[in-house]
């Protein structure tokens, strides 16, 4: 049996992770769309590869180089916001929405309101418009499966089980390249030490966010959202060697677990397979060469980040898309040297406390206003 | 909603643990009833706690005692085998089947070939009579839930996923209270040495074969009958702090483990809630205090009873039967200071060597027969 899927943001990390897997079995999909940024010569060669109907770049000026590069094929091609937005909306059985930032949550939202099956790679979506994001894909009766490790392995650990029954919710933290850090020596960190993730390889602010536990914080606000436990039950513990991806327990002491390999792969076909699996070209999990698991409380004091992202949540409305926005000048001003590593969590808790917006942001262009209000307002405060 | 329930072998300790459970919502469940071997006053005493319509005691001498015990209230009572039978068909929705020993093999039987829910605590009747049980449970469409914290594990990781799925299991063992002893410090390991078992207080029988890992070696045994997917697929991995109870790899990489506490109430209660869950007293698991979960690969040099659980599985017919007497009668024999305990194994290779025991064993009695055959056989081995 074939399905049908979407790639939004194809040619980044999450959305060339999924073609790999989508090549291995071409009898198993057909694509329909691949969308980018730009990058037209990555995308046309990517659309040719897995064969599919429609490449779409979100930037107009990048159409040319785009139709040039597949011209001869019976590929359609198309740029631009709206051409995004129409190749979210077609129907597909599985839509992976993995494009970065901001520029996903149109897209994202145009998918949700189609209904059907949505992997979400795109954080923003989630943290920035989280209220907004699950209302509609309630309305729409949208299937969200999460693509993060983390919340995909929460999403495992539920299978077969009722929501109402969760004791609590653990997210599991890797604590970062500086974990050990003194609270001395965090402050003399550098962008190279921060972004030295000892398990993943990520991109240089992921890295950074994951050094200053506001990764985690971003997961945390994530996973309020997407599983309806209450902010209370939904921990963090430090697991240096992010093994087991993350917990769920129950209220008869069982705690379920996913385990696995550090490679965005293993979440994504969990995602495009649902509710069966696919392969992937993993090793066995093999513990005994492992040898050893290991964990720890989250120390708050040295990576306040989980504590501004759980006060951001428990407040709602705006204050989590403020701390996202605050969050990433911030780290763009740590990465070009403006800043010290721990100014990042200090100005994004100076930002979240002068957030005077009140109203609860019921559309996405209530969203995007804030975003870039709340950029604006971190820039002047990194610059003075 | 009221469901009943029965619970055979109600005086040893799943059965105790089965009615520390029910006691608790003692709305939520109607017991039908309760049988023992013998036992009457504690028997008559927990009928009466629990509000039991009858009580049965499996040794007819022993119902005399219990009639007068529990004179002058509702309570029906009955002695003898046909009666425990009887009681085991009585139609339920939920059966608890914790008989030790060969002597639950009929029970077990009569609550299969009713069809309904059976939660399985009885080893014999899955590692001597496995085929026979198996087929029963798929010709009437009984359920059978586990109760072996491993194998409970094992079947709540498969929750919400096909089995077909499956790369491999791993039974977690904790390598009891001899695993970093040499061959030569095992041969002079005492019964008082071999029944200090650090994670789970048992009895002495059981310990003894965590000591000599063919408590891990009838688990494998029992897995390979309970989850189709074939013996290369089920592994072990040495596990001391025995918090991840057992763990399920699927083919997309992705790895579930259950963990708890070593509290036999989680998984009991598991089984009695299933597909839902219910409260026990647990104290949630917490990691960062636990600290350290290790795990090693099994040395089946110095213990080589899963060596030996393998071989019987992979011969089946006669073989787990015949492994299953040979150790009981070697670990008396053991307890009993006839044998050192290096020759535990050594004698259920013997006689496993020797089981000549050509047909299947297609009925109770077959496998009765056998299991009396072999212990005799046992007997006079370890008496030369």
């Amino acid at each position: 049996m074939t399905r049908s899927v979407t790639i939004l943001g194809a040619t980044g990390s999450v959305g060339e992770q999924t073609l790999d897997l989508i090549k291995r079995e071409p009898e198993a999909w057909q694509v329909e769309a691949l969308t980018a940024n730009c990058s037209a010569p990555e995308l046309a060669q990517m659309a040719k590869d897995c064969g599919a109907k429609l490449a779409v770049v979100g930037d107009e000026s990048c159409l040319p180089p785009l139709r040039e590069a597949l011209a001869g094929t019976d590929i359609e091609t198309a740029g631009g916001q709206a051409a995004l937005i129409e190749a979210a909306q077609r129907p597909v059985d599985m839509t992976v929405a993995a494009i970065v930032g901001c520029a996903g949550l149109a897209p994202v939202m145009a998918a949700v309101e189609r209904g059907g099956s949505l992997a979400l790679a795109n954080k923003e979506a989630l943290v920035s418009a989280g209220e907004i994001l699950m209302s509609a894909a309630a309305k729409h009766g949208a299937t969200l499966l999460p693509t993060d490790s983390e919340h995909n392995a929460i999403f495992q650990c539920l299978a077969g089980n009722d929501i109402d029954e969760v004791r609590s919710i653990t997210l599991t933290a890797s604590g970062g390249p500086l974990r050990t850090w003194s609270t001395e020596q965090l402050a003399e960190a550098t962008p190279a030490e921060a972004v030295a993730h000892p398990n993943w390889s990520m991109g240089a602010k992921i890295s950074v966010d994951s050094a200053t536990m506001f990764n985690k914080g971003l997961e945390l606000i994530e996973a309020y959202y997407l599983f309806p436990v209450g902010l209370d039950k939904i921990r963090i513990v430090v697991h240096p060697q992010s093994v087991i991806h993350s917990m769920v327990e129950y209220r008869d002491g069982s705690t379920l677990a996913q385990l696995g390999p550090s490679d965005m792969r293993v979440p994504i076909a969990s995602c495009l397979a649902y509710p069966a699996r696919m392969e992937t070209p993993m090793a066995p999990l093999d513990l005994a060469a492992i040898g050893t698991l290991s964990f720890e409380a989250p120390d708050e004091e040295r990576f306040p980040a989980t504590r501004l992202a759980r006060q951001a949540a428990a407040a709602g409305g705006a204050m989590p898309a403020t701390l996202n926005a605050a969050n990433e000048v911030a780290v763009e001003a740590f990465l070009d040297g403006q800043i010290g590593f721990s100014r990042i969590s200090a100005i994004v808790e100076e930002i979240m406390a002068s957030c005077d917006h009140a109203a609860p942001l019921t559309s996405l262009e209530d969203v995007l206003a804030l975003d870039a209000e709340m950029r604006a307002r971190t820039r002047a405060l990194v610059e003075i």
